[in-house]
């Protein structure tokens, strides 16, 4: 009999019909012996409406009230799908954040969990119950509520599967699985069966948009087995797991890529200490994510050319923002580019295999493609290059490392 | 400095534009020095729109998830409204029932609330805050949410008033007081100033709809002042308070009147002790309210028939338990009408003025309607004649007790 924590995001739960085929799917579980705490986000389409009713009332709303205002869009999912397990023969019980006492820090909006007091869920356990818990919600210690911001609710299941010690904690979602790469760009892009952590981390990060990056960093914290899989397609879907792969596994386990990006330069910067803080420190008071970050000294040995990558999102504000900070830096002019993409290969097998980058380098000169940036890291490396060549240079890579195939193991 | 909780219903807060009007006249009371708690219901709409959400799943939808779906709509609007409130300049706080403590039993849908405790919202009202509680709502002591059943924000407001001992309890809805009788029957309908708790509670259970009679009887127990006042229209709307009128007063305050009724009778019932309980048992069993009853001896005296009237919705139920109880009595048949309502005189003046009675009687005899049924109570006498003479019995005891005419007060 096996503990396991599932999460169904909000199109998953997104209406009465699709609400009843998960409460189909959770009594299977159930109905083998499992015991099953649910994990829930609210309804697609509910967290818009109500950021819309409260966007209406005042332009950048009370950050405490709007957690107030959020949270009941779990709790409407919570109560509906446990009268429709209910309705099943199956007895479930609901909790809200406050109530399974999610305990956050008072960061409205974007809190972290802090702990979480699995006691009272047991004994409902215990008696039988499935137990719905409204995920994205918690509370602070003065009984304040609080949301973790988008995407939470894979954080909250993490965090409950940790808490109870669940055996393995599922992420329904809709997608099948993590995939070698976009299956829209390379159709040959494989499901993966199992990858590390580590890996995990990276893709998440990079652009894959399967898991959120705060509930793959906590499920690693607190050893969390964790599997993603389809809410609407039967499956294994994909365990991410702490084993290390055997050394004669694939190399590179991943290709994600991402055309959100933006490139900055400032050239001719003098090379002091300091100067990188100078720059990016009014950047990220602004919350604005500094993704890469480049420096290379210049001819002249006096001065420095300083490039990083932001969100295009924030690529107009980035300017506004450097436009006042360079000035006083004697630097020269500003150069920038919003038409780029990052393609990065993933892999914890990089780190015993030495020419991975070579190969990769190889692969895009061969196919015309200039490189602008490049960042690495132990598991993964990460080249920004013209927009217009994302595609192809991801099918490229995709082909020459092979990952088409599958892997032994 | 006063301390004024007031309550706004679904209607008064059943837009943005609305929300943002009560802030404003929220903001009006602070402005001028009181300490003002606010409690509201649902946005209009919102509570028809959750039932139908969770009756589409479950016919008969759990209980317990019905109060954690239910409770979801006055939370909403707290965070709206003190958002509308910070947008103002008003600095406001928003408390769920769970939050302020609404302490209740653990009868979902429609429990009673035991204790409320003040101690945190006076904190935040020291510390010059609007508090902004969702009523209709609480928590019972495992921490279970509940709500108080239709009408139930009127009781919480009440409750509040009653924890932090307000001066008064405002009730705000979309009439500006109550009415000596139903406006739309009588164009003459005078709007009352003052009422007293007794005349208030005999005319909440005979049919005028403006406040709920749980939250008059609340307010009764622990004597607070409770003022019925429109959101939309300026005015002092109607007090309702502990004096007692002066003996001049007028010796009839208001004429409610109800077509809700329905009337059963059981002929030739053997008179022996305990056939009331045999017969009214079942009904009561099945949760339907039986009014008024009327037992008659009848000419042979040794058997009587036996009349209770009930809520027109309840009719056609009632009828069918009767066919089961009435068998093993050995009564004669029933006979019923579901076409009669119900006219009532209430005024604590009746107390020390005889003849109301004998003068009800003869104005609707020179009327020509025919009385079914009389019941009296010290400070009220309640009649019902068939439903097509119930506007020309209301217009003329209007007039023939002058109520058109100012009381001096």
């Amino acid at each position: 009999m096996s503990l396991i924590v599932q999460k169904y995001g909000g199109t998953s739960v997104g209406s009465v019909e699709r609400i009843n085929a998960v409460a189909a799917r959770i009594k299977t579980w159930r109905d083998r012996g499992d015991r099953v705490v649910v994990v829930v986000s609210a309804m697609s389409g509910e967290t818009d409406r109500l950021i819309k009713l409260a966007e209406q009332i005042q332009r950048r709303p009370n950050p405490r009230e709007m957690d107030v205002l959020l949270s009941t869009g779990e709790q409407v999912t919570i109560a509906l799908l446990s009268m429709a397990l209910a309705n099943l023969g199956c007895p479930a019980k609901s909790y809200t954040g406050g109530q399974v006492c999610i305990r956050t820090d008072s960061v409205y909006n974007k809190a972290r969990i802090r702990e979480i007091d699995g006691v009272r869920v047991e004994a409902d356990l215990d008696a039988g119950n499935v137990i719905v818990v409204a995920g994205f919600q918690g509370v602070d210690d003065q009984g304040n509520i609080t949301t973790l911001g988008r995407g939470g609710s894979d954080t909250s299941a993490v965090a409950m599967a940790a808490a109870l010690d669940a055996d393995e904690c599922q992420i329904y979602t809709d997608v099948d699985g993590v995939y070698t790469t976009d299956p829209r760009i390379e159709p040959q892009a494989r499901k993966l069966d199992r990858i590390t952590f580590d890996e995990m981390l990276e893709m998440a990060s990079l652009g894959s948009k399967v898991l959120q990056i705060r509930s793959v960093e906590f499920a690693g914290k607190y050893k969390v087995p964790l599997r993603v899989l389809s809410s609407f397609e039967p499956g294994e879907g994909t365990l991410i797991s702490f084993e290390e792969k055997a050394v004669e596994d694939a190399v590179v386990s991943g290709i994600p890529c991402s055309r959100h990006e933006a490139k900055i330069t400032v050239l001719g910067v003098p090379d002091q200490p300091g100067i990188a803080h100078k720059i990016l420190g009014p950047i990220s008071e602004a919350n604005i994510e500094v993704d890469m970050i480049v420096q290379n000294i210049t001819a002249d040995e006096a001065t420095t050319d300083f490039t990083f990558t932001v969100n295009r999102n924030d690529y107009e504000r980035a300017l506004e923002l450097l436009d006042t900070t360079v000035q006083p830096l004697a630097a020269g002019k500003v150069v920038s580019n919003n038409r780029i993409a990052k393609i990065s290969l993933v892999g914890v097998g990089m780190r015993s295999h030495a020419g991975v980058a070579n190969k990769m380098f190889a692969t895009l000169a061969r196919e015309g493609i200039n490189i602008r940036m490049i960042s690495t890291s132990e598991i993964k490396i990460s080249v920004i290059v013209d927009e217009r060549y994302m595609e192809l240079g991801v099918r490229a890579l995709h082909q020459a490392f092979e990952l088409h195939r599958k892997e032994d193991c």
